[in-house]
């Protein structure tokens, strides 16, 4: 039998899996991502990170036909390059060839967004459909585009950026220099803001007491908890998160006409606070009903990654075959 | 030899073109779009406008394999049904069996941006390219787009709108109702609102001097003379318009990073004063060199479209073959 080993390398943390080529899991496993250090310390920390699950999973080497690993930036997949991964403090690096060379197989990057979209398109919410966006909504917002059953590349290998989708073009700063980007309105980073900035207007809001008064200390869960309980401050926060959300969708509708969108990262387990009111003003945005688009939550939560990586080496296996 | 019927039809002017299988123009003529009247109507005089061609160019019916249609709204192409084409007035419309009858020919509809995105790439500015986005810029903003070498039609065949992508959510509303979209913010209508606002700021401008003092009467032709003899307001305006475009410009890059974006329309008339502030503002906000893109000007002109229209015919032909 036949073994692919998924990598997806978080800014926090480093996810792994080996499934078998029936697409079951062997076995999966974390670590820590090294804080502030040289690509070669990554590289590092992912080859004991492989060894520990072959090894656990008493597997031979010789039946792992190949490594897939996931990376947050811009890539050029076909030869393992990253211009720019700003989580990892990385640019211009190679991020095949001391894998490569240590294992002596083949291994293939991707961006994270197309890793997991990969993985719910195979694995979870996307089954059976063709044309599928994900959006990751976590501390930023990543994306990953399949159209027509492919996965979006582009001219140099450096599209599916939504993140970085301009909406509101006066609006907050974002880490990319410019303002108003999806990432920069819509991430779980610009929710916390919005909070912040309502719980300072209302002082009697859930949200502050959840938060023993610092408004700094507000949560995703906070805001969810005090959503249920009716405050008016969570309620207007989701309105403006929803609001912006929605705009970004539309955009992605207009421009693609996806059959599906697939929220998930930290922000999609809020699950119908959000996606209720998304839906409504989605539809309410189109320009005909023939854009329908269903708008769903991740089913593989932080497995998405790992298991389009592994699903990676198998597509990319069967093309050199 | 075998020939090629292609016909744009826009909101004022219906052009046609016969070209042989060697994609030598054989004829191409023009007529009125029929002004708020049922479709049945348009289809009767693109009927008499092929007849007239053909007949002009003593070419035998038997010869013309298809008949390419360009259209300016959502469109099934699968099925030749015209979702919306808000310029016609058409909603719900089959706009394929009634010539397809008449001649007893194939007809193949497109949105009108992919056939001019089709002319551009096999005969224009896009020659050699396989990732290229086209926005048409008139009246309205159309776009059609070449992802790996073929158009992005979406799950239900209406991608490619990205005149109603919103980049400034507060911004002007759009026809389409919402906000700030990239059509209301950087069509030649909005070009022409940007000049009379600016206008009406700086009665002394050479804008209104030039339109004989009626705000109203200021063209694109009026604005690139103004720019030309250094006019502040007219460089206010083309500030404005271009800050603008290339907002939109680099949203597309980051999503799509097609080796070439074509500007075509009427507002394209007014070339590197345009294209040149677009050029350096697009490369001053992409995240890395990798992503550069090259922005030119089309060369088809108005051509474009029916070029279009017989190369997708051509190339429907081909797939049933």
């Amino acid at each position: 039998m036949n073994y692919y080993v998924g990598i997806d390398l978080g800014g926090t943390n480093i996810k792994g899996m080996i499934m078998n080529d029936q697409f079951q899991t062997v076995i999966s496993r974390s670590s820590h991502t090294p804080y502030k250090q040289p690509p070669a310390t990554t590289f590092s920390v992912i080859i004991d990170l492989i060894e520990s699950m072959v090894i656990s999973s008493t597997l031979n080497l010789l039946d792992v036909v190949g490594i897939g690993i996931g990376i947050p930036g811009l890539i050029d997949c076909r030869r393992n390059f990253v211009f720019n991964a700003a989580n990892l403090g990385w640019i211009d690096v190679d991020a095949g060839s001391v894998i490569q060379e240590y294992f002596k197989k083949s291994v293939y990057t991707e961006n994270d967004g197309n890793i997991n979209v990969l993985g719910e398109m195979h694995f979870g919410a996307g089954i059976g459909a063709k044309n599928i966006i994900l959006l990751t909504i976590g501390t930023g917002l990543g994306s990953g585009f399949i159209l027509d059953g492919k996965l979006l590349h582009g001219a140099s290998h450096v599209a599916a950026e939504a993140g970085h989708m301009v909406i509101e073009s006066d609006g907050t700063q974002c880490s990319c220099g410019k303002f108003g980007c999806f990432e920069s309105c819509c991430s779980g980073t610009a929710l916390k803001r919005y909070a912040r900035n309502f719980a300072l207007e209302n002082p009697g809001t859930l949200l502050l007491q959840y938060a023993g008064g610092d408004p700094k200390s507000i949560t995703g869960e906070i805001i969810d908890k005090a959503f249920d309980a009716g405050d008016y401050a969570a309620r207007q926060v989701i309105d403006v998160f929803t609001n912006k959300l929605s705009i970004g969708i539309v955009n992605l509708i207009n421009l693609f006409n996806p059959e599906m969108i697939i929220i998930s990262g930290g922000v999609s387990k809020s699950g119908d606070r959000i996606l209720d009111p998304t839906r409504r003003l989605v539809e309410s945005s189109l320009m005909h009903p023939i854009q329908h688009c269903n708008i769903v939550s991740g089913v593989l939560g932080t497995n998405a990654g790992v298991m389009g990586a592994c699903m990676l080496v198998s597509e990319n296996e069967q093309l050199v075959k």
